[in-house]
């Protein structure tokens, strides 16, 4: 292997794929980058066996070939060269010669052979979509999910793709965020969609490979991120970093039925205020329980915020707003609730409540002020 | 106790006592502040019996009294008050009942009574220093003091007073950094240094007291430091903000004929390509020593930065720059010549060589191109 290359695209071939290399030891090629170099570009393959990375940069190869070499190594190195020339790369007997400027360096590398396959893709694309709007969607939600591993289908975002939208849910049986994305006829594939809507239609996506997604997509607002899914693995495509991981086994729970319809109470109240005495109440509250209780009084168009706790002491705020509805009681954990008015976006949270045993919902004011009916955040208040 | 005072002011001691306040459980009253409200006034008092503080700030006082609260329920509390009002407290059965805006807080306290006392000084101060200029003094040298306790006063920074000037040093007895500190009739009070003359003028300041000291001065270009020396203790005053702290015992190494007088090669190098040099070659440094090679060759005026490692493999990087005096061949210890190279203020790096087994000594350039002779950083190579 023999090849000149870009700093540039060299260090984003880099950043794009040392994140997903295992940190276990175990098997020391998957501490390894794979670089292959072939006909004017160089490939850079990275997994830790349920992720897969690829990213193909332009180069100017003299001569083709493969080698790994330790992913932290490498990455270190091209993030600290003091030069912004380019890269000159050579492969002499399992060793990678490196020269940049009036730096050069010898990494050692091990076998190209002993490297894991990386799963392909064979069908088309069924989605392709602006990836700003979809890590907007996912990044509300994916807080959500389950970190602990007791039911694994919990700790990943659920995906239900249907004619039209792609419902994105996460919920770790505590609190659930749903975001639905509705699809334009130019966004999707209709053929490959008919054959998941024959198989399934209601995958199971990793956390970990959602934020390794997040992670890659950049702030440029024309990015688009394309998606298949073929035989329990998703690949993403954007622009050009190729991503695959496996889906989650399992049945995700039905949670569109635990979503109230209908609500007793009403409440639009101002997003900072609400955080502020939410976060001051978690500091009184029981650090093991967390609770907090929310008081929503009609007559004194108030809501207040309390908490108490034997050994600290006890605090309460209040927010003047408007109420439509019943006054309401209710005990809730004030780390959920912080994190689902965190999600909100703009200045006003809309809050239903049913009563002190039913899911209470956080939703977003969207244009015209009128109630954002795609996003929902919902909580199970503790019974007191 | 019952008094009312300016969010701003109470902030701002809080922020000022709350680090000193111990992190240790065995004795609960050290995890408090202590409050006292007298005449105008509140004062705020926090120890960890080696460093104490003591911030008074004023306040409309309606009844005097005192009581002590958690540190870090107050600094939770205040710091995260979605309200910018005046704050009011006042002290009923032991708890302290805080108000600010539509939000109240009853935090419980312990009584004072069982505060330790800290010390006060009973002498003038015996400097007056710039705030600014004194923590670009001691941040240069802070670095080189050691962590490890088996020697007590190499965790310390060493002072030496004498008439004209304040010598400061640390060193964990692999490099030394020392900074002189020239100082104006002003900024001393010359009967109290000749009383320190007659007793023991080369003192020993923990580093904890000296970070904690960097930590309250402000960008404000006037503030001043003050500081008094009495009974094994030291005296900081930094605009109302009093600190004390035991000085460590012991004698502190006699360093100053270790630094060399004479060197018989000079090189004045550019910093950051020094810098990244340095750093690109630890990683392909043993892990353990550090050790990185050091070639000055005048022929080809260049200085390389070599390493390399039985499992990683090897780097080495050149800097063309004139070269004055012997060809040199070290070995460093990277960390703790890139702890050096950062100290330097300016563009440029003067490197001093007697030969593979005495000490380089990194300074800085100052004014007309001189090499600034009041901060000096000092390291021994590594035997090779």
């Amino acid at each position: 292997m023999k090849l000149i290359c870009t700093q540039e695209n060299f260090k984003k071939a880099i950043y794009n794929s040392e994140r997903v290399v295992s940190k276990q030891n175990t098997l020391p090629i998957l501490n390894n980058i794979l670089f292959e170099a072939k006909k004017g570009e160089l490939k850079l393959s990275a997994t830790n066996l349920e992720i897969g990375v690829e990213v193909k940069i332009g180069a100017k190869v003299e001569k083709e070939g493969k080698l790994t070499i330790p992913a932290k190594l490498i990455s270190n190195f091209i993030n600290n060269i003091p030069s912004s020339e380019n890269i000159s790369i050579e492969v002499v007997n399992q060793n990678m010669k490196i020269k940049c400027g009036n730096h050069k360096a010898l990494i050692k590398g091990l076998l190209a052979d002993d490297f894991p396959l990386i799963p392909q893709k064979t069908t088309n694309y069924i989605l392709q979509i602006r990836a700003n709007k979809l890590r907007f969607i996912i990044s509300k939600i994916i807080n959500c999910a389950a970190i602990n591993e007791t039911r694994q289908e919990l700790t990943g975002i659920n995906m239900i793709l249907s004619p039209g939208e792609a419902s994105f849910a996460a919920t770790d049986s505590f609190r659930l965020a749903e975001n639905i994305l509705p699809l334009q006829d130019n966004e999707v594939n209709n053929e490959q969609l008919n054959i998941l809507l024959e198989k399934n239609n209601n995958l199971i996506i990793p956390s970990a490979t959602m934020n390794e997604l997040l992670r890659i997509i950049s702030s440029d607002d024309d990015q688009v991120v394309k998606i298949a899914i073929e035989d329990g693995q998703i690949f993403f495509d954007v622009d050009g970093t190729k991503l695959v991981s496996r889906l989650i086994n399992g049945k995700y729970p039905e949670y569109k039925h635990i979503i109230p319809k209908d609500f007793k109470t009403t409440i639009l109240i101002n997003k900072e205020d609400f955080q502020g005495s939410v976060k001051m109440a978690s500091l009184f509250s029981n650090s093991k329980t967390n609770e907090i209780i929310l008081n929503v009084n009609g007559k004194e168009s108030k809501v207040s915020i309390e908490a108490k706790s034997v050994d600290v002491g006890e605090s309460s705020s209040f927010i003047k707003t408007k109420v439509e509805g019943e006054d309401q009681r209710l005990v809730l954990n004030a780390r959920y609730l912080l994190d689902g008015i965190n999600a909100i976006s703009g200045e006003t949270v809309a809050i239903n409540i049913n009563n002190e045993s039913s899911p209470i919902s956080l939703r977003e004011i969207g244009k015209e002020d009128k109630v954002e009916k795609n996003y929902i955040y919902i909580l199970m208040p503790i019974k007191s």
